[in-house]
């Protein structure tokens, strides 16, 4: 039963809403806290493309309402509409008074202005179940399908329809696939995975309009190209939702979203915002971030949550580093901080170390993908800027490590000497670790570079 | 062709030696530099459990050459008698001399006083081709073996056993598995695994004797037992093996190794001492360990390779820290820095943090398996002082990022907002994490404590 007033009302119903609420009640046991999401069932944002074809259904990715229920934690189903002082005014159920709000509502995805995407066929990535399961139902009726947008989203939804049996062909404006996310090289491995799954890939090009007469029949590109569809997904990108922050008054950024200071407080200092909608800057730099991820989302998440009613954890946000990681056929990706690319474009000047290896040792063993690392460190502090791996499962947990590195400001002489655990069905050989030896790599062009200027 | 004189000389050919001499060439590449080894051919020690059933043959573990000759590093296959100031005075090549030299001699397998130890069928773990090609035979000959010994050597040669369809008993004097390694809850993980593997697992019993007439026919327990055997397999741990260093007159302990400053320098200044034959002082304590693990060894070889001729890389050992995965059956298990039982034998004082889940999101996906985290926080620094996991394959990496984290200092609320990155098909999701969520477990302990006391 919903009470008409809270200690700490949450807004959203994702990864940052739910881990803000679950941080509140740990660090303050006697508040009185209310989640308030839009949906009737929330779902986990990483796992929707896995909807498509690998999970049995929509209902399979939902997110559990367990961990908050059982610490007490009200959930209601209902939509803000705006407030009075510090009323919520709700759309169904009245009014609700908070002493603090967080705002988690997240993103929506960028609709590009493309004619023909109002079309009846053309879908987006969101984040709804009933849109989903239309969405389902059209792939299973769909023979050829389009993707527009090469990025992790795009890239993790052409996997899926390849393993439902589809024609597929990806279409990336940018030259190479991941195109914000990796380097050229990178991007340019994930479309040989894919081109060897039988994707077509067309890298460079921009869809000029979506044709049909109602219903999509194709994708009409620049160079003229005409591309028959009975389906079109568009995954361009998202962008915060600050509906909600407009409503309550706070300052926004149109692009990046509702802007906070380092402890993920807005311009009303009892009211927060974390996740997809609150605007970040970047960990290097300090500039605005275009970066939105569920983990990130969730530190956000953390951080405001012990922090709502007096700053306990006394650490200020560091910005957001971007760790992420996806699996394209049986080759898994990732990266953890810079990409060369970026550290171009910000003008950081860097020194580039590469490891190619196996992951189990002796290679023969069952289980062994190829991996290879490159690593980005500082021309003259030395410390890791930016990690990025091709390689099997274990590519998940490489990231991680790599954003320990990152954020622990360790240098290349900190991971040479690095006291690795290694085991020969489940990493590669100490002699070859690739994270060391693209870190000696590194070193010796400093180093060798030194002796040539003198 | 041997030369007569070298700038470095490395004796020993296993990881510790490969590396400090891959170092001494990558930091002095104007230096000469051999390695001498006993062994014809040089074996990846982790892969030896290995070749005794997952690999077609010992070949199959061979630590290739290439590396080193690609670098204009000479092999010299022999033995070092002793030396003449700084002349090597060889066994079949005769003398050597050196500028530098480094001592990588490894370890021996520990012979526990058992009576009966010298039976023909009675086997130890070594590192020599021809011995393992000869257990190796011995192994596919036998049909109930007994192993005595259940740290991770004695359990993954066990593991190897039962693949190769042998009826095994294992025998372990303290009261858990891996009782050196890991804490009491996950020895019984393991030897959970190993009975559901049908192995006989027998902890906190001694041996009294190992039976036969000339040949191995069984082995005698203390409370009377008599377990039949046509092969025994003992795993007691290793020794470092101090034999040339005092040859050449170095100081040394008898349990620990070659005594070394941290620059891995021995009482010679120009003689270093890097891997198992060198003596470890613990990272946390600074009292001297007896962890012995190739990970470490390589470290200290590149450290002691980088500064032979002058402190190049100022940064002093900071001790091991002890870093390992193993796999029992389909179970990953993994640890780094110290644990529970070790904290309380150092007298330190510390909080538990654990967690559970499943590493894919959701847990339907395919590949998933339980995870289980368990950290050791110190309780005022709220530095991480160890963590051990049960897990899948990416235990590997995630022990890397646990060493990551303790030799980086990090604390509890460093981890709390570490920007991790995950993906449905190879982590956790981020909600239940359970690095971060064993982290918070124990954060809400010191809380609430607090609150406790006031």
């Amino acid at each position: 039963m919903a009470k008409r007033r809270y200690d700490v009302v949450v807004v959203g119903g994702g990864p940052a809403g739910v881990t803000a609420a679950l941080s509140a009640q740990n660090t303050y046991p006697e508040k009185s806290i209310a989640l308030i999401r839009r949906e009737e069932v929330a779902l986990i944002p990483c796992g929707i493309p896995y909807v498509l074809h690998t999970l049995a259904g929509v209902d399979d990715d939902i997110m559990p309402d367990q961990p908050l229920k059982s610490k007490g934690i009200d959930i209601i189903v209902d939509t803000v509409e705006g407030r009075d002082g510090d009323v919520l005014l709700m759309e169904r159920s009245g009014k609700i008074s908070f002493d603090r709000l967080v705002l988690a509502t997240g993103s929506v995805p960028f609709v590009p202005p493309i004619p023909g995407i109002d079309l009846d066929g053309v879908y987006f990535v969101r984040k709804q179940r009933p849109y989903l399961e239309k969405l389902k139902d059209a792939v299973s009726e769909a023979r050829k399908v389009v993707v527009i947008g090469g990025g992790f989203i795009g890239v993790e939804v052409v996997d899926e329809l390849v393993k439902a049996g589809k024609q597929v062909t990806l279409i990336e404006k940018l030259p190479h696939l991941l195109p914000l996310a990796m380097d050229p090289e990178f991007g340019d491995m994930v479309q040989e995975e894919l081109k060897g799954m039988g994707v077509e890939v067309r890298v460079g090009e921009s869809v000029k309009e979506i044709t049909g007469n109602g219903k999509v029949d194709g994708v009409l590109v620049e160079d003229g190209t005409r591309i028959p569809a009975d389906l079109v997904i568009v995954s361009a990108g998202y962008r915060p939702n600050i509906e909600l922050a407009r409503k309550l008054g706070l300052e926004y950024d149109e692009r990046y979203g509702v802007i906070v200071d380092e402890y993920l407080r807005t311009s009303d200092r009892r009211m927060f915002a974390v996740g997809d909608c609150a605007a970040k800057k970047h960990f290097f730099t300090g500039e605005f971030s275009k970066i939105m991820l569920a983990s990130t989302a969730m530190a956000e998440g953390r951080l405001a949550g012990s922090n709502l009613f007096s700053i306990k954890v006394v650490r200020k946000y560091p910005g957001v580093l971007g760790s992420f990681s996806t699996k394209v056929g049986e080759v898994a990706f990732g990266v953890s901080g810079i990409t060369e690319t970026a550290a171009r474009d910000l003008g950081i000047d860097y020194i580039v170390g590469t490891a190619e290896t196996v992951d189990r040792h002796p290679g023969r063993l069952p289980g062994a993908s190829k991996v290879y690392v490159k690593l980005l460190f500082a021309r003259y502090s030395h410390v890791l800027l930016g990690a990025q791996v091709r390689g099997g499962d274990s590519v998940g947990e490489m990231v991680n490590m790599f954003a320990t590195m990152i954020l622990g400001k360790m240098t290349d002489m900190d991971i040479d000497v690095l006291q690795i655990g290694t085991h020969p069905l489940l990493t590669p050989s100490p002699i070859v670790y690739p994270v060391i030896n693209a870190t000696v790599s590194a070193i010796l062009k400093w180093y060798n570079q030194g002796k040539g200027s003198g």
